[in-house]
């Protein structure tokens, strides 16, 4: 039996093992960018495509070499990955510490549910535009595919609970669970999360327990 | 009956009624720096002495009106407020995003805690100098006094989770009581704490229970 060989039964046992007790992969997500084809057009010039730098976590999903500069009323950010392929809808993720800088108060949302989320500018090298809604502050969710439901007990919308170790230890609630055939198992986090909770890319967090419906929508 | 008298039962009414639900106010301390009569010297000046801006919730404790940079091997922060009175040893409090925006990894401390911490340079309008040690994170704690340990039946030095509710809802674990005659009830948390739990300044948390030795020192 050859290493690779050996090094992916590793990882097999390892992953599964991961499962049974109920522990997911954390990555925190810097502050970044999704553009429609559209605004690919009119930020980097017609008929422009986005190229790759690296593969992100989740199948198909790439960042790209390209950035953009974010401006507020306050300040501008500047260097902002922009994440590929091009999607429908122009929707831009930054934290809550980016707000401040900018500016603006981005709500909490989950991905896509950008109605009535706030506007802001958006520089690229071939031109500037302004969203009217599309700038929130990513939710924290998991991503799971169908299997992995099966053995964690949980189901697409699901909120849970998840368990961080360590000196800056934290519980965090109203975890989302979603659930596609396509997704890579992973919890999302931005980094003000990150910080708070002391987390280095790839560290554990358990699943402790579903949220009972009080709490959730508590705001 | 005055109007200021009726204030003043119905802050006691509220308070007491906090204390017997075990919930804590909250507020999030942006970076800021306690500087050593020398380096007061040294920063602005031989025989120079701060000038209060306002005062802090703790008691005798200020926020000046005076500031320094923080020059780190990576960037500067400016504008970092000193607060007063000056004291012991000089003590720099940031976040871990402002450790990144420095490059410089602060610990995890409790104040006063800087032995063997990270080094930085601070520029005063009148001179510039480096501590060896002294950069800190603060760990999240409570203050409050002895009537209010009694009260919640905790001592200084426990630690304790505290549960934050809300659309970003947080238990903070690891959360160290600190008891003084002289300390004001209020929990203190840092601005990456602060925002990764939506939390507003005010906002009210529940002590929920006792950290068990196991989770203690994970790291």
């Amino acid at each position: 039996m050859n290493k690779e060989r050996i090094r992916e039964i590793v990882e097999e046992i390892v992953k599964d093992s991961f499962k049974k007790s109920k522990m997911v992969p954390i990555a925190a997500s810097n502050r970044h960018i999704h553009l429609s084809p559209e605004h690919v057009d009119r930020l980097f010039g017609r008929g422009y495509e986005l190229t790759k730098l690296k593969d992100l976590s989740q199948p198909n999903q790439f960042a790209a070499k390209e950035t953009v500069t974010l401006i507020g009323p306050k300040g501008k950010i500047q260097n902002v990955r922009v994440l590929g392929p091009a999607r429908g809808r122009t929707q831009v993720e930054v934290s809550l510490f980016d707000g401040f800088t900018l500016g603006v108060k981005p709500p909490i949302r989950n991905s896509g549910d950008i109605l009535g989320s706030e506007p802001i500018t958006i520089q690229g090298p071939r031109g500037q535009l302004t969203i009217n809604e599309g700038l929130i502050c990513a939710a924290r969710h998991i991503h799971m595919d169908t299997n992995d439901g099966k053995i964690f007990g949980v189901q697409d919308g699901d909120l849970v609970q998840v368990k961080v170790d360590g000196v800056r230890g934290v519980i965090f609630t109203n975890v989302l669970i979603r659930v596609s055939p396509k997704y890579k198992l992973e919890m999302h986090i931005d980094l003000d999360e990150a910080n708070a909770a002391g987390i280095k890319n790839g560290q554990l967090g358990e699943i402790i327990g579903f949220e009972s419906p009080k709490q959730v929508g508590g705001e």
